[in-house]
């Protein structure tokens, strides 16, 4: 019997991302491979060398972004303002924009989602992103919903940070079925149990980070006069 | 006013782990290190070089084992076979043993605790570890605790892969308070809604991994006799 290549589901690593926002994910994705070829996780960089993220821990890619032109799926993992200062990166956007133009599925975990719209790609859409950074995604164009993930079409976008996990679980039932996605929950043993239990979501300001946000604008995009016209204060 | 020196929390990197074990756990005290400036967060290693990681992902350690002989936590994680193995590994065992003799706090995310149990650590201790490894925490010495987390005087051990957010949640708030712990949860925005609910623990059967594992300790212990005898089918 003649086997089909495997999907390539791609991870995209940039200097400075919040780690957990890529790991997660991948996490989820690497248990499937497990249980099924069909699926194979790839994290891809402008290099392979070790890059730093947002802790104090480096991250190497197993492949470069010319290596992998056309991933099957495209996850985008966020952080704060490297991240920002990320969106003026002009060889990642327009990986990000390349890739998702031939992806299947395209997703983001917390302010990856600013990436996608950077790249153009969420314009008039709906789409979600951590609660701090929410007016920056309306500024390049989508609606932001307060959901835990957003789908629209192709693109499924997560909450902040830790949403990624739960993103990815759903992706892998859409993907693969929810038995595959039971069974990815079971073997990274994802039954959560926050310590003060969920967020409650009435008392959070999120406006709050408001000021930080404008700084990382200010300081990140100061050689991108277009994104700092439309994302400035 | 005279500063004190912040309190080190270092997180063990070696070969093969499940690297959600440790960036989960990161991205929690890297977080409280924005918040606090009591402590710094440290990944320590055999060497700084990259190291695979259990997923496609390559890791580097800021520190060698040697630089950070005395730290305040200690957080061991977890893995499948190269775990095991690593259960052989001299240098990264007696890291673990004499780190944990001065630390304060000894934690582990999920298999991370038979790193402590082979260091001689856990012997007539309650302890956790992932569902599918609890025998061998069992032939190691300790009592098997199916909860999130377990805590045992300085010891604190959580259940598999992404249990050591929650863990280390519970960990930042016995250490700075309940509302750093509170503001670390919201930054992180781990409000989580796994899509199939939570696990049903009364339709698992811990015992289906044996078999696997029974190979992983087979393989990776040959040529440690003495543990492979303890350890062994």
């Amino acid at each position: 019997m003649e086997q089909s290549e495997p999907k390539t589901v791609a991870f995209v690593l940039y200097p400075g991302l919040t780690p957990l926002d890529l790991v997660g994910p991948l996490q989820v994705f690497g248990m499937l491979a497990l249980f099924t070829p069909e699926f194979r996780p790839v994290v891809v960089g402008a290099t392979k060398d070790a890059v730093p993220a947002d802790v104090p821990i480096a991250l190497s890619a197993g492949a470069t972004f010319e290596e992998v032109p056309h991933p099957y799926a495209l996850i985008v993992p966020g952080g704060a303002g490297p991240t920002i200062k990320s969106l003026g990166d002009k060889h990642l956007v327009e990986y990000v924009r390349s890739a998702a133009e031939t992806a299947e599925v395209v997703a983001s975990v917390c302010t990856g989602s600013l990436l996608l719209a950077a790249a153009g790609l969420l314009e008039g859409r709906r789409a979600t992103t951590h609660w701090g950074f929410y007016q920056l995604l309306e500024k390049l164009g989508a609606t932001y919903v307060p959901d835990r993930w957003v789908e629209d079409g192709k693109f499924v976008m997560s909450a902040g940070v830790s949403a990624g996990i739960d993103m990815c679980l759903h992706l892998v039932s859409r993907m693969a079925g929810d038995e595959l996605a039971r069974q990815v929950q079971l073997f990274i043993e994802y039954d959560p149990e926050p310590p003060f239990g969920r967020i409650d979501w009435t008392k959070i300001d999120r406006n709050m980070m408001a000021p930080m946000v404008d700084g990382w604008v200010a300081e990140g995009l100061q050689d991108n006069p277009e994104l700092l016209a439309r994302l400035g204060a």
